[in-house]
């Protein structure tokens, strides 16, 4: 048995990272950029009025001036004229300034009469309400490096910079496994004996949420013919994640049948609960590799498992560091009792709070196979060991969704 | 010119909320709750083991006993036999616990030899190891309140309670378009005067996140005809989300050809930096109504207006509080100062802290047409007012991503 920390290196040092691949801007959210991204334009690309008014030349505004209006400049347009002492041009939010202009003078303190303009203020300083060539960047400035994940707000910057097709890392895949006799779909009523299968179709919400590209394997039996069938066709993906058939059980065939097919073990069993059971292999390919993980059938179990492992091999096979920065710390609302010799994550809810601190409360939980505790958490507390915790005490949490 | 919470209230008045349909579990993320989820099934459904290890009776166990063992129940199975003094049965994780077994002794506990077992202990609980039935629910109990929007990981749950299909609002739909001559596509180079159209893009990107169907228009030229046509297209969705046209200058047909065609004005200008010329109006429909906001050219203008106005309008269709639960408070990293009447949303960093406080560092922002700062930002600081803010000084942050 490892500890979590030996667990994260083992994933570390062997899952590799994909190759490249180029995808549209409107694909690209979510993605990971593999290459940066420079600007292939000056921004503003000229230099501009912020405000919808008239651009002047700063000497010409004094108490009682009256200039002569020359043309109006539309956004999208090229100024015709330039200005010379005593002439102004109408200007729209974002247009062009015409050479001699050097301010702004908005549209609510001026008076237009017929060809001509007064204005309701005294001066205007030079630069007022315009924004210079190239201030926000220049062509060939960095813009996002890589690593960046793509996020919806940046679509808008990416589309400005010419980045209509970007290079971002290989969308993984990944392939679900839920293994047992006992298992039923959410849509039968389960007979004596049987549970619905739960861990199957949390697992690929989980994945497909992680950006991945899932392959819904349905549920193997305890069978070993169907069983590596199955197995021999989710290895065709970079990952892939079963569940159930890893404790000491005698149906437990999982270990048995992923090392008949060439998956070799990196490791069994973690210092940590719920999941002390997971597994983890790999397996080379003619074209790659597939990293497969074992989880606990118990879907709080399989849960903390694919938190803690499964997402650190996603966020490296992408390119990423595989440590977390999720995760943060709050204050027991409660004293709590950690039982058993593993560190513990434990279903509890976060929130903010009107003081400065964030506080975190432990729910009633059942244990591994108790998934209702889930539904009302929004985070796991990490007890490190055994012992009672008091209220304010200084935790880590890990937030979950 | 009205106040943000004023056009809170209006949204809030005026946005109603879309009906329900039922939809496959599979696609249920992120959708919102119409119907409360009620269990159909206990959990456990009988009273298992949590262990693998022997179903024993817990009377039996004083040291040196050794027992016969019956059978070995593995989970999905139904137990055969009762256990009398002196029997046990092998017994997996999540099987059911035989008639007169009270306990489990984990298996690393167990020596078996050949029919028989004998213990590494002198004793052993009733209870231990096992779960009750109807421990973490019982059929007929709520999972979940009609509101809740499903998280991946609430998949779990529902496939456990049979929820196979579930009832949720109905999705709202988006219509997206950017309007102004000065816009190209991201695939084109700019010419003289022109910039690239961001908000376009990024506003689809963004709505797309907020789990609505998106109907991209393309860009709509300053031309009454082309974009009128445009705006009916736009009308049939739930929501016209335009950008540009919304301010003052002449080119600024939109508010116009709204009217025109039966979109009632409900606000125009907010008193917020930047977005403050905003535009909020109601179309009725045979079938129900379309939201137009009106948001303004500049994109981080847009991103503002969208953020407030154009997301609380969709927690609202979808029948959730307005309110917003995302922001938080932080502490200002250094001096900042507000300029303008305006209260201001201001492009930064936040970060967790090693102390207990989180803080926020405002980022170099040359206005609203400088996307740049947004790429490097993680959230929006909100300064209520003009004035001087101090380091240390707590501030509402609202995140983005």
């Amino acid at each position: 048995m490892i500890t979590i920390e030996q667990a994260f290196k083992e994933i570390e040092s062997h899952v590799n990272v994909l190759g490249n691949e180029s995808v549209e801007l409107s694909d690209a959210v979510g993605r990971i950029l593999a290459e940066r991204v420079v600007a292939d334009v000056d921004s503003p690309p000229h230099r501009k009025s912020v405000m919808d008014g008239f651009a002047v030349r700063s000497s010409d505004i004094v108490p009682g001036c009256c200039l002569e209006v020359l043309e109006t400049i539309i956004a999208g347009a090229v100024p015709g004229k330039s200005l010379t002492p005593g002439s102004c041009s109408r200007i729209m939010t974002g247009a062009p300034m015409p050479e001699g202009a050097d301010a702004v003078v908005m549209i609510e303190n001026a008076k237009l009469d017929g060809g001509s303009v007064s204005f309701q203020i005294d001066a205007v300083d030079a630069s007022k309400h315009t924004l210079e060539k190239a201030a926000s960047f220049g062509k060939g400035d960095k813009i996002f490096d890589v690593q960046h994940r793509i996020r919806p707000l940046d679509v808008g910057l990416l589309a400005e910079v010419g980045a209509h097709r970007v290079v971002v890392k290989r969308q993984a895949s990944a392939a679900v496994l839920p293994t047992g006799n006992e298992l039923v779909s959410a849509d039968s009523l389960p007979g004596p004996g049987q549970i619905r299968n739960s861990n199957g179709p949390m697992l690929v919400a989980l994945i497909r949420n992680a950006g991945l590209v899932v392959n819904d394997l349905g549920v193997a039996r305890d069978d070993r013919d169907q069983l590596e069938k199955k197995v021999l066709q989710g290895l065709e993906s970079d990952f892939l994640v079963l569940s159930g058939g890893v404790s000491a059980g005698t149906m437990d065939l999982v270990p048995e049948i992923l090392q008949n097919n060439g998956v070799r073990q990196v490791f069994h069993k973690v210092r940590v609960k719920p999941g002390k059971p997971v597994w983890f292999g790999v397996k080379e390919k003619d074209n790659g590799k597939c990293f497969v993980f074992g989880l606990p059938g118990n879907p709080v179990s399989s849960l903390v498992g694919f938190e803690l492992f499964v997402k650190a091999a996603i966020r490296k096979i992408h390119g990423q560091s595989i440590d977390s920065a999720m995760e943060f710390k709050a204050n027991l609302t409660c004293e709590h009792k950690a039982r058993g010799d593993r560190p513990t994550y434990w279903p509890a809810v976060w929130r903010e709070s009107d003081t400065e601190v964030r506080d975190v409360t432990p729910l009633n939980w059942m244990g591994s196979s108790d998934l209702r505790a889930l539904g009302s958490a929004n985070a796991l507390i990490f007890f490190p060991g055994e012992g009672t915790y008091a209220a304010g005490d200084r935790l880590t949490v890990h937030p979950i969704s």
